[in-house]
């Protein structure tokens, strides 16, 4: 499009699709981050790969047929190592046996409109920077801390993919060299430490040691999820509420260290683990504030501002950067 | 300048100036990297900082006289804390004393030519990415090991300063929360751990507890260096040996988290450690192979090239890149 003078011309809406391992969901997303025609399906994800993608396309089909108006694109954002430039997911760890699975032809082939395609964690950073607690930003670090931790990097306003397009992995950013096993390899990884799958870890230790009674009585004879850590805390289990204190302090530390190398103007962060507050959050800060130079240049944290409409709207800034919007 | 149909226009010399504790260096440095008119006098570290820009400026000065040609800017380097745009040096640690110092407006006053004023670890990343081992990539991420540990960062190939000027300190990355006190004051920072100064403390530890009888032998009287530690070890001695290859270890994971949050396509290394060589690089080869996700994406390592010349080409290459050349 040719420069005409206005400085910021107007993009036609983006239709966006957030696939998950449970549930496909997709949605009419606007420049300005409002949203329209949502709707959303079970993934049908024993089906195999073929059956996903089909589902996909069609659930895009239809909000498409819905809207009636045109869209300058369709944009998905979805967990796995993805090739962006073919439109390939290479593996995606929520959707057993989905392996090298071209999904951008197959869609825009049933859509017909140009379709982009982004890692959930690096959308998720895009979707800040453009519509949530990251605007106003040049360079932002966002971090999703879930039943594993991701991340994104946003650098001079784009998208940072690296050299192989595997920018952003922040859950494995090596904490304690003699920390647990992380599902990697590596010991005392980020993820390992301060995730959904670590405080479970956690929480089987606490019971296999009988150290925590109040924990013991929440989980009873399933096994135990991170929340249940918090659940007893909250109850007033003091070794459960310092496991995940321990946690704050050393997500803060791995804050300060990436903002050492980074220096972005500001760290945002979304997923499951906002639910923990400040019992995670405080040690969070104090740990970071403790650590010198990049911190105390001011470095924000906030908290993701776009609650369950993360995934659409990450999706949908990945498409507005691509069309240069 | 105009595009005018040439690739890579011809861009006039620049006069590059290496700033240290001890030296005064400075050069015509060209667009690919030859060196003349090399020049060096003392730094007048103890006549305070307005002697210290006199004599910087007079260096160029004679310079740009005994050149005779057009030069087309004075680029220069020097450690500490730099605020590039006000052509200010708010802290420079290896002069005392030398606090919010204006240098870029003096020496252009005296010279008679704009004046660029970079870091001198972000100096070496360009330095390394234009002329040296970093040529080719677009992504590098560079370390210079010596007394102290930092790093410069170039992303699309350019300079990466971050939002306040402080992106790439790779020194203050937090490998281990138990570790050695650094310096900056948190535990365990990888300039902790792996530097001539991290390695001095492990030595002055050895000799205090009489664990080696060799390294004793070496440093006698005085008061231990880092390089005491690699002496010991290249004697015999089996427990320096093992300091120097934890060093290496611990160099190599520090490497493998950052390569899965930045995804570069090379890490360069200059600086006085590289004297080490296998003995610290063979284990940091190793753990940071067995990193899992980005190492294994085929990031290389790579020696710097530019040896002594480093400081001259670094601050050159910041000229450059500042005339977009």
């Amino acid at each position: 499009m040719p420069a005409v003078g206005y400085s910021s011309p107007m993009t036609a809406p983006i239709i966006a699709a957030d696939v998950g391992g449970t549930n496909l969901r997709a949605a009419i997303v606007y420049e300005g981050g409002t949203i329209s025609h949502r709707t959303q399906r079970p993934t049908p994800a024993a089906e195999g790969p073929d059956a996903i993608v089909a589902a996909i396309a069609g659930l895009l089909r239809d909000v498409r047929d819905a809207a009636g108006f045109a869209c300058a694109a369709v944009s998905i954002g979805m967990a796995g190592l993805i090739n962006g430039e073919k439109g390939v997911v290479l593996i995606s760890p929520n959707i057993p046996g989905f392996r090298n699975v071209a999904v951008a032809g197959p869609v825009a082939a049933a859509v017909g409109l140009p379709v982009f395609i982004e890692n959930d964690a690096s959308a998720a950073a895009l979707g800040e920077y453009r519509f949530g607690a990251g605007r106003g930003t040049r360079h932002l670090l966002h971090a999703t801390l879930g039943t594993g931790v991701g991340g994104g990097l946003v650098i001079n306003g784009k998208l940072y993919h690296g050299a192989t397009g595997l920018a952003g992995e922040i859950g494995h950013l090596i904490m304690d060299p003699a920390g647990p096993r992380c599902n990697c390899g590596s010991r005392g990884c980020l993820e390992a430490m301060v995730s959904g799958t670590a405080f479970a870890a956690r929480a089987r230790k606490l019971l296999a040691t009988n150290a925590s009674p109040i924990l013991a009585g929440i989980v009873g004879d399933r096994e135990p999820a991170g929340i249940d850590l918090f659940r007893a805390a909250e109850a007033g289990d003091a070794v459960s509420e310092a496991e995940i204190r321990h946690g704050g302090h050393v997500l803060g530390l791995a804050f300060g260290s990436l903002v050492n190398v980074l220096n972005p103007d500001a760290i945002t962060l979304s997923g499951g683990l906002l639910a923990l507050g400040d019992m995670l959050f405080g040690p969070m800060r104090d740990a970071f504030y403790s650590i010198a130079y990049g911190p105390a240049s001011g470095t924000a944290i906030r908290l993701s501002e776009l609650g369950e409409d993360a995934g659409l709207l990450g999706a949908a800034a990945v498409g507005f950067e691509q069309l240069g919007g």
